[in-house]
């Protein structure tokens, strides 16, 4: 199939890859163009323009960091979008834009999903991630054998917007998690417990979840290398907080994390992975 | 062995019954006589006091309800206790109690250990219980063959108190995982998604948690029947605030959580579920 692939960043490059391998032909564009020419060995064409990319393809995938470089992309491609292309923007933007871009598709006959992913780097690699689709259900059809070359649990979820929206939610999990994994290792510490035998004692039960699994090691270690950048947790955090207030839902938890995540950014620790938030409870609590 | 049991609720029945199952003899206590009763048609026999049912044991195991509650019943015991006569507290109190509990059995030349569980009644019925034990490691290992009866993972954290000091931390984990969980599902539902379809979506990834996985399900059909009390996590988060001042670690999501829990029991479900702090964040956006 004839592909284009917009933003070849940290996640962006190694799934256009797994394209390539399965056999597709890929048309790149990044805006730090050495990063789309590092795919040309994989057989990658490079183009100039978001424009040129998407001028042959049928389906035009969009990764890129935040909701006005979507609608930047979408602006460039719309002139060259064909009836019946695909345009598939996995990046994570607020769903109300995701309603927008797809509305602005379909007046040139084609179509738009909104599908963002779950699993990092690692997941984009090993084509493991979580994928939250929203769009017309004929269109995810369609779609569904690239996705399966990405991801394992592709899901989709309903009209335009809902895969921005339900990954959000999964946002909120992931981002209160955390801190309880930061508070926990916290106590454990400071009640004079061994903090890696705590987390054998408890992980496995009632108090188990992803985060404290796979970042209490790194909390413990104060190894705050990434992993997910605080970054681009306080994007999305910024995201989830416009769709609350939207809907009037009130998040207090979620609002208490944004404010700690705030405080990490000020601590210099935007470039570090999301368990870097452990560096401000441990300033909290008065330790270097 | 000879067994004394000193408390058979929802969690103690089910423990000491699989003692007498496994062949042991086994004394049992309860303040309300007749839920002492019901062991005896599995073989217990029900004694009159806390010292009767100690006199004899070699063992003796309580589970009540708080920290006063281990206290009296320690009061009690003590003049019968012996020399090696083991004591197991698998209640949930403060850690600093029961190190102050395990001076005054030390004084008996007898040994205490503070091993608190979770898991629940299912855990309990069913032997899969978390045990987290401190206290002397070789009185551990004279208990550890009982504890196998009662429980799965089973982990040594150290001298007397770091059992409860370990319970505590679990309960920052399920009282913050579970406020993501409710939040979670509230925006789900408020941005138009079907909440079931988004556990399915997102449950397995970064998102996914005990709390998420078990009471979601529940918080979406607004089944708050327990599972674990609201009025128990209200205990377990006085004790976690305790020892949070006691050792000047700041915890904002549990201080948060705490504050929510409040509400959930001003709102009258003390007797629920923990997932019925869902009630508690649907009131405040306003839903019946």
């Amino acid at each position: 199939m004839q592909i284009a692939w917009i933003g070849t960043g940290i996640m962006g490059a190694p799934m256009a890859r797994r394209l390539l391998r399965a056999g597709h032909q890929v048309t790149a564009f990044n805006r730090t163009r050495a990063r789309a020419q590092a795919l040309a060995a994989d057989g990658a064409a490079v183009a100039d323009s978001p424009a040129q990319a998407a001028r042959a393809a049928e389906v035009v995938f969009t990764m890129v960091p935040d909701t006005p470089d979507v609608e930047q992309v979408v602006d460039q491609i719309a002139p060259v979008l064909k009836q019946g292309t695909l345009v598939i923007d996995m990046s994570t933007i607020a769903p109300a834009s995701a309603r927008r871009l797809a509305q602005r598709v379909a007046e040139k006959k084609a179509d738009f999903l909104d599908a963002p992913v779950s699993g990092g780097e690692p997941g984009a690699i090993e084509g493991t991630l979580t994928i939250m689709v929203g769009g017309e259900r004929e269109a995810f059809e369609r779609a569904r054998p690239l996705l399966d070359q990405l991801g394992q649990r592709i899901t989709y979820m309903g009209g335009a917007g809902s895969g921005q929206m339900t990954k959000l939610v999964n946002q909120i999990a992931v981002a209160v998690n955390l801190e309880a994994a930061v508070e926990a290792m916290l106590l454990a510490t400071r009640g004079g417990l061994d903090p890696a035998l705590v987390l054998e004692a408890i992980g496995a039960g009632a108090a188990g979840s992803w985060q404290l699994n796979n970042l209490g090691p790194k909390i413990i270690a104060r190894d705050y290398r990434p992993g997910f950048l605080i970054k681009l947790l306080r994007k999305d955090l910024r995201l989830l907080n416009e769709a609350a207030r939207e809907t009037t839902t009130p998040l207090p938890a979620l609002s208490l994390v944004t404010a700690l995540l705030e405080a990490a950014s000020a601590q210099g620790h935007d470039a570090d992975g999301t368990q870097a938030l452990a560096a401000v409870l441990a300033a909290m609590a008065g330790a270097r």
